[in-house]
């Protein structure tokens, strides 16, 4: 009998109209999300309380008939996007019924929208690039987060005095500097350590240098590195190498030198 | 009858003279365009007027030349460019007299400049380039729409009682959302979430983050992608591939075994 | 005798000491240039005057040297940098005595430092480069400048009365939507056209995506374009293409082909 | 007995567990460069002079070792990251006591952050290939001084009178037009000039093109260009080259050509 439903499942799942609901629910749960953020009446307000409540249920039914016509029950858990949706539907199945809480169960409940991202095959694929290049990231984001913190020790060091709200601590230097790094009203903070250090244009001169410099850097060569790898790959598909080719006109030349030795025999 | 018409109308249409009178007319139409912002005396103001019929008239020839020009009527509507083209020209015949659709009438004509871009060959390239690219931007505008979503629900939820201007609704929030991404005085918005919320930098510089590295992922991924393609086409033709290669000198080596073979006999 | 002028300034054109005097002259004429817009005493002011007239008239002398250097005098008015310096020596020779002029000739005086780029062979490899591109970008300025037109003449139909300072006339509207193009406070003028039209947001938010989209599009297609072109022509230098390759692998075939004929016969 | 010294040396040099200690105490001192910039107790205080003594004293002792371990004493200098780290810590070796000097002395401090960079192998790559693109920088930033000279001695010249706190001399404005080449409230600046010269948008939207154009043509230029090269270097190991095929097909063919004589004969 278990058989019966697992087969059951497995043409539920792969059912085109099945997988458009799917989509319909998310939409739905994601539209519900936003109207919430409008004053709705007490009817509606109702309406959206019910609709959490399917929307809930169908996400768990959904997993659930994915999980049951998995053949293999580990090679489920492989897929890292199976375990993203298990832990989205888990986390709002928490019952969380006190007031103070209402806000958290909300922002719980907006991490659905991110089943779009696994629904779409072809969203799942740009995802996977975007990961695919953080590891080359790492080091590039640990570099500058040094040169973030040798600036702002330098500048808590010498500006702390001039305005605490900017430099007072490491912390918040760092977030002077970021928004400096975005050219945010960057001169302001300029003109003010100016009348105190009249040359420490340098420091932001040098820092907006390093920073626009190693960013840029950073992105334009891993996308292009990136893109670079996968169009070689492709443009070799079916097509031999070099080498091959080399290696082949190295045997037909043994092949006439054989011939000119069987003939002088 | 018919037949001289036609074969005048495409002798019309070839003419370099007519084509240089038809791109006058459009400039002209865009000068008159810009000419009306300005505070114009009464005689201008006439003199706008008879202009506006003029060129209406003359756009309406212009299209009756090339739709009688086409030898196969139905080829007409095939091109793009000429429904756009007969779009613009029939749009600004509507009669509009009634003073508060003057301002709707002012609108629609100008459009008529962009008849600039489907007349210059050059312009209809670029045009289509940008074209052929949007497909494959469709893809991550939606991810960034996704992740505007995401981050504007999560804004309105947790900032709504700071500043109900910037993050009243989803809508507002996500406006609010595309002003920190042009990091325009996006320093004060964060301020402000920061007394009652410290750490909502975070939500900033995760926001930033994503949406930076999206899209400058996106564009010169798209633009580095169409090009190579475009380059790798250029460099391909008239050449033979690696695979022909190898194949002509796989029958190069069966010739020399045949030789072999006969020699034998 | 001419002749031996002539040599005589081969030899001093080609000196290394006269090479490195010239680039010292111009270098002092750019810190005289920046001199003068500091405050200087009476001493140091005759001194810049005696040094003004130096520097004229030993450009001119050096000018005149490598004219008289040049072989065939034609070819001296064929490059571009020998008549950018003539001219840039011809203008400062103009004597401007009156007071109102004063400014006029020191802005001329200014270009002297252009003669940097001219003199330093790596610059003007530099700027040649630049100037190869030009005609590229050429098409994508007139694309955005019609961008620029359509949404300045909108602007200035609809948000005219709002405020006349950013929304006047055409020209003001397209500096206005310059501004907006470098995100420079233009949520201020935003939110002042949605209070009377709340759907505004989308002009805005269409003009930055189109020029940004195509202003990234414009800049990296071309720099990625012209660099794919060099390497593509530094890769094939000394090297065979595929082509000449298959010819002779086509040519291999026929020597064995004529050697199995002969065999037969 | 110097000999078992220094052998013990290497041991230690290439031990694990001591480079990951070395790794702790960098971090350990990038953190109390950090914790000093918050308001400490007196007790944090004392903690953080004895670890400021001890972290010293580790570092003298790690370069004495790795400067022994080196078998020859002249190959250590001749590394740029061993002199780079000799020098950061020779210089916190300098007792400064006096009360003047103690905001040197903990800026001097903060360079230790840098060994982070010299003990990870990743980040030492980056930065060499960072540096390597460094020379090619050097004349596109000459050409970029070149481009803030001259218009900062024109708004020098022509502005000085309207706003001197911006245009006062050619550094401030200098200073003032990298402030317009950030975007940084521009347009104050401009507004201000076009109340006495209306034309001189001009003067913003030129420099703004070329200082943009140029920027990115560097950036991109350079970073394309470093990779293609990388990317080239990499696809062409162990793969023979066209000149290659060509020059064994035509030994292929000699051979056949000797062939046809050797039979004639």
């Amino acid at each position: 009998m278990i058989n019966t439903i697992q087969s059951a499942f497995v043409r539920l799942r792969h059912n085109r109209a099945f997988e458009f609901f799917v989509i319909a629910v998310i939409i739905i749960s994601a539209l519900e999300i936003g109207a919430k953020t409008y004053q709705l009446g007490p009817g509606a307000m109702t309406l959206t309380n019910y609709l959490d409540i399917f929307i809930t249920v169908f996400f768990l039914f959904e997993i659930v008939v994915r999980f049951i016509a998995e053949e293999n029950k580990k090679d489920f858990f492989k897929s890292g996007w199976n375990i993203f949706d298990t832990l989205v539907v888990a986390i709002s199945l928490v019952p969380i019924s006190e007031s103070e809480m209402a806000l958290l169960a909300r922002l719980i409940r907006i991490f659905r929208v991110l089943r779009m991202i696994s629904i779409i095959p072809e969203l799942r694929i740009l995802i996977n690039s975007l990961l695919k290049a953080l590891p080359r990231l790492g080091y590039v984001v640990l570099l500058m987060f040094i040169i973030f913190y040798i600036y702002a020790a330098v500048g808590s060091y010498l500006f702390k005095d001039i305005n605490p709200v900017l430099w007072g601590n490491i912390a918040i230097s760092m977030l002077t500097l970021f928004r400096v790094m975005t050219f945010e009203d960057w001169t302001d903070i300029q003109y003010e350590t100016m009348d105190v250090y009249p040359m420490s244009w340098l420091y932001y001169m040098t820092f907006i240098f390093f920073t626009a410099f190693a960013f840029l850097n950073m992105v334009i060569g891993i996308v292009v590195g990136v893109m670079e790898e996968e169009h070689a790959k492709e443009r070799n598909i079916g097509q031999p190498t070099m080498l091959e080719l080399q290696e082949q006109i190295q045997s037909l030349s043994k092949q006439i030198k054989d011939l000119n030795r069987t003939k002088i025999d």
